[in-house]
């Protein structure tokens, strides 16, 4: 279960209360045409997880994903958060950067016996993705005429350059739904398929997901469009919104969070003004001591949303042992870390509040599968809405292409 | 050897060059009566590696380091930066958040017979570094008492409470200069200690900032004070700062980086002002697929500074292997992944110098020990520097007691 508090100044109840109605029926008219094609991935997905426990596949200890960005970004989340809590998960590797250094040591560490390869490309043709598939062909002696091929998935657009491929070489593609945006594509196959095979829970991280969105769209979760009404209201003074997970685990979560809100919402509105609000991911209490000062003594340009979890299930607890000089710290003697990382939250959060600044606060009862599909969703629905509001094409990314073309134009010159 | 070159408005020279004249004075006059004592760090942890060396220390394997914040961001930073390039370097282990999930996964991870133990906290008494501490020493069952200490060694100011837990013990202590603040004391025993016992080439660390920062003091890096009075006179229209390092071993860099600035510079001024600059760290190519978009479209607030390796020493190329169906990515065949990456800066740099924002690159030939020393000076002269035009105080943190203080009451309650 999330629970969701919020603390911040909400003036014009009754005009944005308009506003709030009209998002929540354009986002619902969305789904409905399927002109956006996220909002309906918790049912639709289902079928990918049918289809590999028929595959049945056995003798692998290794996951091998090679995407960037959308392709990689949601999976690497939900790895990491539901790995401690998810028994005999598979090791998984992440191929995306274009950089010699790390492509090396991830590929040293395959052991090509044991391991299954997805290639993940929603256009089917990203650049790091196809030249370190062909690295990993030749490294790991993939033979495309062999059996080698049954270990190699396709996740892409039917129609794309990599489904082509996949039908040349009889290699088992998965497809994206066209109406799904590569950042918005983490319960679609991309997130799914490598996900499941690993060994997580997805059909319960759906389910998460799927009850939220009808939820949300059953006008039950009011608090995600007042939150939405409130960041875009204040998007000139609080321009920067910050994401405060207090769990190591969400570090990966934040890095798909600041994709996500940062490439949908910074944009140029249908007036031709630069609009967007600029994401920060934070981990408490670490951050506590670095980014923490900034927000309350520099300029009160940020908004903070916490991230809580209200029960690790870690009862690893604070030794009962006296250090001589440094027995002032004692009162946290035989106190759980939980309760100490927890109350530091809250103390930070406090501590804001007081000085005036925004926040809110997401409390996750426990850390599972159905709790990380909800907070994906809710995610989502999130940016959607801000996105609505600020008259925003919220599903694309043209300002990306001109770094493509430059690149292309240089590299073709060499 | 490390390169600057600067791409930004840079208005009114004159008025600018007074201000940069008397802030190089300023840091001068810090450094000379020892107000400041991080630009002679370089000389003066020099003496630390022979204490080390002396101690000829055998048959270990693993350096743990518990320590938060500045104690140990720039440790990190360092280890990963230089690990693929160091010969036998030793396994490092951080604790460092108050999370239970990662704590009890860090500690399983050590072998006690084959582990040093560094404890790192300036003040001797933070939260997360005592309770960690006295975690290990129950689930590694150290025993103060026997040869176990010599496994153990503190990194603290002189006079503090770990240090005189320290010499009730009779452990190795290592002191932090008073004058060097937390986020400022990579350079000191807190990093030179650990690192040096890990096997990486401290002595070039400290001679390549050494050599930076008497540059800097010989009048020889204008190119730094000018970019300061940039993003000084642009703090207002640009006051965010983004860092785009193309290597993914530069990731801990930026979160060291994250601190440096946003610790620093989010303060009141001494008219009463909140001011500051926000950092955010991006990796490339990585983050051209994530937060790019935000800076070309969304609002012109941000500054862009790369960072590049020109020569990684790594020669992978992409094989000369075409795919059916994916022939058009066939451009790239055969050149290595060093120029990818490098063209890949190149161009994103170029879209934004295009889009009319502010960007500057600091291109190193090469990844080593001096580089990465010259690299963290002038990070760490360009926030002094900076500070001095902001008139605020750069080296204290007062923005965080409070939350420390609400901790403190809260958890005495229960």
């Amino acid at each position: 279960m999330l629970k969701f508090n919020q603390s911040f100044s909400f003036d014009s109840l009754e005009k944005d209360k308009e506003e709030m109605d009209r998002v929540l029926k354009v986002l619902k008219k969305e789904m409905l045409n399927d002109e956006v094609g996220y909002y309906k991935l918790p049912q639709n997905s289902l079928k990918h997880i049918i289809t590999i426990k028929n595959l049945n596949l056995k003798n692998f200890s290794q996951i091998v994903v090679i995407g960037i960005g959308g392709s990689s970004l949601g999976i690497k989340a939900i790895d990491q958060i539901l790995r401690p809590y998810t028994k005999n998960a598979k090791e998984m590797l992440f191929l995306e950067n274009s950089d010699p250094v790390s492509i090396r040591l991830t590929i040293s560490k395959i052991k090509k016996e044991e391991a299954l390869f997805f290639v993940i490309s929603k256009s089917g043709s990203t650049i790091e993705t196809t030249s370190i598939f062909k690295t990993v062909i030749k490294h790991c002696k993939l033979n495309l005429k062999s059996l080698d091929k049954k270990r190699i998935f396709t996740i892409t657009d039917a129609g794309s350059s990599l489904s082509n491929f996949s039908k040349k070489h009889d290699i088992l593609e998965f497809n994206i739904p066209l109406n799904v945006g590569g950042r918005f594509s983490v319960l679609s196959a991309v997130g799914v398929v490598p996900l499941q095979m690993a060994g997580y829970d997805m059909e319960n991280v759906l389910n998460g997901a799927g009850k939220f969105v009808n939820s949300f769209f059953d006008g039950k979760e009011e608090h995600l469009l007042q939150k939405a009404s409130c960041l875009f209201n204040n998007s000139q003074k609080t321009p920067i919104n910050v994401l405060f997970s207090y769990a190591d685990g969400l570090e990966n979560f934040a890095k798909w969070y600041v994709q996500l809100w940062a490439e949908s919402l910074g944009k140029i509105d249908k007036r031709g003004q630069h609009v967007g609000l600029t994401p920060v991911g934070l981990i408490g209490s670490v951050d506590q001591h670095s980014f923490l000062q900034l927000i309350i003594e520099g300029p009160k340009d940020k908004s903070v949303t916490f991230i809580k979890i209200n029960d690790s299930q870690d009862d690893l607890s604070i030794p009962d042992i006296t250090l001589f000089g440094i027995e002032k710290t004692d009162f946290i003697n035989t106190q759980k870390f939980n309760l100490l990382i927890n109350a530091q939250c809250d103390a930070t959060m406090q501590s804001l509040i007081d000085t005036g600044i925004d926040t809110d606060i997401i409390t996750l009862d426990f850390v599972n599968a159905h709790n990380i599909g909800a907070l994906i969703m809710y995610h989502e629905l999130l940016t959607s809405s801000v996105g609505e509001m600020l008259n925003i094409n919220t599903y694309n990314q043209p300002g990306v292409e001109l770094s493509k073309q430059i690149l292309y134009k240089n590299l073709i010159k060499k």
